[in-house]
């Protein structure tokens, strides 16, 4: 692992000279130096429990699965390492998603002693570090929580912090609120899923595009509709003559 | 066809007598008097477009798609007569969504020769009455337009009407609310996708419950993780001793 | 029991003469003819489950449980019976809101077979009428099914039927919406809890008057700081010479 | 004039046997019967002025004044009578919006002495009947006032009335509720501008087509992004050779 | 007192061929058949009290006291009767907003002896039919309750009944909804404030129009600042060479 | 003028030992050093045209009147020099609110030649720092524009800036969003109008409190209540035997 | 009391090697480093008085009570120490809500003589220093007032301040946004009551969490469904031959 | 180009002396110091393409094409430099909406080669420094994505960036709240459509302020209905003898 000079907000995180060719893509100088670089990245996906998910309240369940999944099957194609763990599964909090090591396989679960920050694990901690990444993209059940108190310890241990807030819930709007500006405050960078495929996409000129743009469906749903018109309107051109069709089971 | 001693409001459309046994089940007399007849409907999913849902503005596009979904297999499950339609889906308005006709493969699809309202084209009256149904349960985008045209003219002619407002969609949530009052008003009776699907369970105690726990999920996505959570919840109960899981790819 | 000259709303349901005297208070003439009569009453408080208070998306929980929880402890203050039921408690769907029965220990609770409808079930319907009163006040969850589906079923079995709107829920708001629509339509009087305390209630000048106050403040939490403030202000008007306080173990 | 067996509801207002033919189209047998016919209509726009604009609180005035503008070019494109009234529009409330006579240079405007009601203007109301139509569509501002008080008044002389709710406006959203509300319970029918456009467009197969799909970007402004996306889908997947272009002034 | 064809939903309650002088003002044959007419209006302002509104939710305190306000000015500029009473002032409910009677001096409070609902006690139903007026104008804390229980009675007692929604308020939004569409079941004509004012209004061609339009402030703040913009312009332009003005306190 | 060791956030701009004393009450030591001293502040209120409130659209034009209204009634109370100043009060953007000059008489007005930031005008720059104040209190319409700039502009000269945001007003809820974080990066200190209330006022055992306790109704409309509850309350207490009272014209 | 190395935002205010064993547990290194000390913390309630909670319309009142009542159990819980205060409980603003003692008995309550400011008191500043704590979690009515001014003459003193936001109250949505942007541009951290819960519970391996659960429940009331659904379904799975129960008073 | 002082948050990113001549008019000493410089300015409106259009739903479509349309148009009057580019227009995302080259003829285009971010482009890049300005205005779709990741990187580079965040649009709410925290914490200065345009035009004393007066009308709709009033207001006051108007088509 490079030493290397990282800072706070992680905003500013990125490296000069080495990011053109990280991700064995060729892109102009100073072109993504201050973005998520693929090398450098793992996800740490917490607590995404079927009890938690009950009182979460500032986001809808469907909306946090969905960007979820993304990252999970995000992380398969781009063969990030992933690290998931909860703290009791087997209690009210309950089992979880199951979509996340369905669609991540490669994702390691690290189970928990009843820790609510699974910094306080020293097996999370060390699965972390054993990973040789500097950068952590977390998302997790409660927000202000579980993904929270790890970040805030991450980032006081020198690794740069990402909280994908919208793969995290809250139990208000308002506590969903005060942990963005607890993030802001605290030099967490805050990040919406689709920034963060799209950080890591980095371009659509890559022989996995249209795989990708699967996943934009995920993180907006309105997407499945776009590409179903356009690939609509193209055929349409192609065959004009199409002639009004019989009446079918089709 | 049993000749039915039909209501505008459709909400007492129901049938002494004959309820009880319609749909295999034995009710208490009286039970599902004012419900809907399994025996007598037809889905009715009109212009459920790709181009047509950018401009649906009182329900997310996923919602909408899930709730359409669920009656497409709903349909497929109760062996409940369908019938789609789309204007021109080589225009701008685009395709029909795919999963209506890979849900219910047994819906008929009729081609419409411009004619907004679905009540315009012989072909679809047609079809509509060959089913030999009564009542119709109607959902399309937008509601104001692709819903109300046919079901106030259906209404006209003597059918039960159902609008399922949450399968469908408008384009503001001012619009949606003139349709809700519009629809109430002529007598078409509104409903939701939810009720739509229990008021033809009528039961739990079935074979295909557990297809049918399931469709709850479309339509009520925190149903699924109370479904992970009651099979852990059990589970943990009939093996406590599960000891504490070794760090591994789950 | 009385023949009642009952119609359809239910608004205009009551009775000339009669109320005057019915809950043992004294109105002046054609006080009360609309409203509904304490001697005609009985609750039905449908599926109110732990599992399907996860699936509600149109009321907090809280303020659900509080409504509800209200209108079981009216029941026992005014000796309304109360009836509660629930499809399949030990299956996903979960049991009965302990509070329900906890503050109104004469609630019979009929156990249904599956049934989605309880109206489908002979029990449920016997018991019902076996209280010999013909207005039913139907609270549940969700009120598009396990309110509506018996409302209807009774509007047409000739009971005057209220639905207590906000001690129910719905899976969004958008079914909430549908569902208002429906019952306006149908003759189901929509009503929220606040007013069946209220109309109920008639009077403040009776001997449980704190206890009624108690009861608005789990429809109406702010009205517990009113009454708070207004003993305060009376202490105080009565005590003005109160020193300052010590430094104390209040 | 025929003389037309008119409902209150207005919903149910059609005339069969004469719709088939009455807008120029054959539709089929009963297609229709309950919706506005094009040559019994005509738009009375009401008091859209620039002051009473600013205290619209339920629509924004971007989304009235494109509502409004596109019944204008709705009626000029079919040749819909128009009658546009303002009360005093050199006092306070201000000009009437000058799109309406821009775009409909054929309307008709009638300028009252103060009347806030423009049926207790004689000179209105023998404009309206002069027209010879029986279903007026209303829109102005305030709806629950300039369009509310005709609207009623109309209904009492007989006429089918439809009020466009979101090419009105009110000074708050609750007034909005109780407006809808009291067009319901009174026999207005409501209605959404999208909704007059397609009730009278009927069908796609019709020579102004291009013209219409342009009013529907006025009560969907997504609509023109359905166009644009449609039209370069199909340009490009006819010219799927096109190069890089170079780097230019466009 | 004429002897009224009164109609439930008021909303055509009007009166062919009195309507055109009963206020002093000449209408077109037909203004007017369906509104509010002056002389047979009674305003009943029940239990707007310090108390309750703390436990207002569905409209600022702010909006319904200046709402409110407009009613007591209304009556007092048009001299129509008013009612108020309060329950219990005494207790935590509180006294009545003091701008009723100070901007309505005329208005007669008939004290209750704690009865909920005002038509149970004799006293104010006395009052109201000693003013020989059939149009009975509501508006009270809580809509559900102080003005619902009334309006029901009054409704079956033969009066036509309005309920002046924005000018009363409700412990929460879906009460608030759910009240709206009992009184639309009912037959009690929903109606906001400002509909009010204009209904009796009728015509800016009043030597009180300049009062009448500083009644429009109240229900509609924006027409504040519409008229100061208006006398500023009109300023503006026949004093067009208004020189920069000093540095002054102005 | 003291020295003052000014900070950009303004938040810690406080004066050890200074404070005690400034504004004539004596503080626990510490007390206030982080809050807004009574004898360093100047009220700067730009641009509250009329024209300008038609184009607010994050705060209702009641409450961003009743807000700034109250600025101008302490400023009176406290003896704060307050400045106002409009652009082109002439034109279409209308005369300022008249409640200012009204209520804060002191107040200077500062005619500008056009200029949209008030720093840009010379003579605004100099009336600011005649008062020898260092601590700039601004509010203003639009926010983002006529508090924006002097404020970015007076924080560059040196002076600790606090932007009232609620008693400003922004063309949307999102430019609303977008000027409070701009705020917070810039440096200056966002407060809302109760806060500048409350911070100035520091107790209520002064001779004013009765004055204060009024212009809290203007921030927080319910306090109306809450203090015509307690009066009510005490009176009831000392005078217990108030007989029920007679009909009366109260 | 340890010299600490304290930072402005608190979020980084954590002591390495020392923080492993403060509150009794074992943590991983570096776990906890940025969170709150269990031995640090001092709770400061303050202001939460019947008469301001009516004019808190940021968080409904049931909401706020319940967050501040965890936080009293917690205290009493965790044996952390809680100072409370109230400026002039006799006057409109009201007495305490009673839950604060009633929950934590061993609260000391400090009597202020009408500073706004408690950190203007003498003997509430001499109260907190006592204590030796360093890090103050403070939440009281207003937000912007009552928790804000002592939060940062608290931090110009050299505390560590949270700011509990949720068991707080402003007088609208808009105060809370801009009170949430001062604490961040100021460093205090804006904390969520359920993150308070968390960051001292550190672990469910502990004897009291089926105490602590029960918190839960009052910061997220959805939590006591997921628990009673979990108890019931472990119940079930273990007695899964419970015949279908008997008509019974449960 | 001069050298600049530049600062990361640009807030404070201006120039003493100079500015009070870059822009051709005089202000202030030190008015306008932290404000944008028109000879500084470049405008990059990047991937408004009419397929991402369908994706966003922080902001209606319309308000986003609007404020982006006012942009150009700005630009165009004012001769900023504009440099637009699309990623993939002949792909689903579709082609640039066309007001822009529309209304800013001089803008140039640059074509990407798939890359997501700009600043990866080469010749993006390098047609921005060619401007030889140091200050960015960006907007663009996704405002997290396609104006973030320039932004960051630009900053980077030592450029001066703001982020019109309503002429750009984002997935969700959540996202767009997020985006804005990110842009604020990185030093990204948040700015409105509304603001850029005063910004640059700082005074209205100039020849083009009838021109200007119309870009507001795009950024604030009710703009419109302001001025329409004003010039009536003033037409009357001149005009005051017009006599009531005949029936006309006007």
């Amino acid at each position: 692992m490079t030493d290397l000079n990282t800072s706070r907000s992680g905003n500013t995180a990125n490296h000069h000279g080495l990011n053109a060719i990280q991700d064995g893509l060729v892109h102009a100088e100073g072109g993504g130096d201050a973005l998520l670089r693929l090398d450098d990245v793992v996800f740490l996906l917490l607590d995404h429990q079927s009890g938690l998910f009950q009182v979460v309240k500032d986001i809808s369940v469907a909306e946090l699965r969905a960007n979820t999944a993304m990252l999970a099957k995000l992380a398969a194609l781009m063969k990030i390492p992933v690290i998931t763990t909860a703290s009791v599964p087997d209690g009210p909090n309950g089992p979880l998603m199951p979509e996340i090591h369905q669609f991540a396989p490669h994702a390691v679960y690290v189970p928990r002693k009843g820790e609510v920050n699974a910094w306080d694990n020293e097996l999370f901690v060390q699965t972390v570090r054993e990973t040789g990444r500097r950068t952590l993209v977390i998302a997790g059940v409660w927000t202000s929580v579980c993904v929270m108190f790890p970040a805030l310890d991450a980032l006081a241990a020198g690794f740069n912090v990402y909280a994908v807030v919208d793969a995290s819930g809250d139990p208000s709007e308002m506590a969903s609120r005060i942990t963005l500006a607890r993030f802001s405050q605290a030099g967490v960078v805050p990040i919406s899923a689709n920034a963060v495929l799209c950080e890591l996409q980095r371009t659509w000129n890559r022989p996995d595009a249209a795989e990708i743009a699967q996943l934009y469906t995920l993180v907006a749903p309105n997407y499945a509709a776009v590409l179903e018109s356009y690939n609509r309107a193209q055929d349409a051109a192609l065959h004009p003559a199409r002639p009004v069709p019989e009446l079918t089971h089709k």
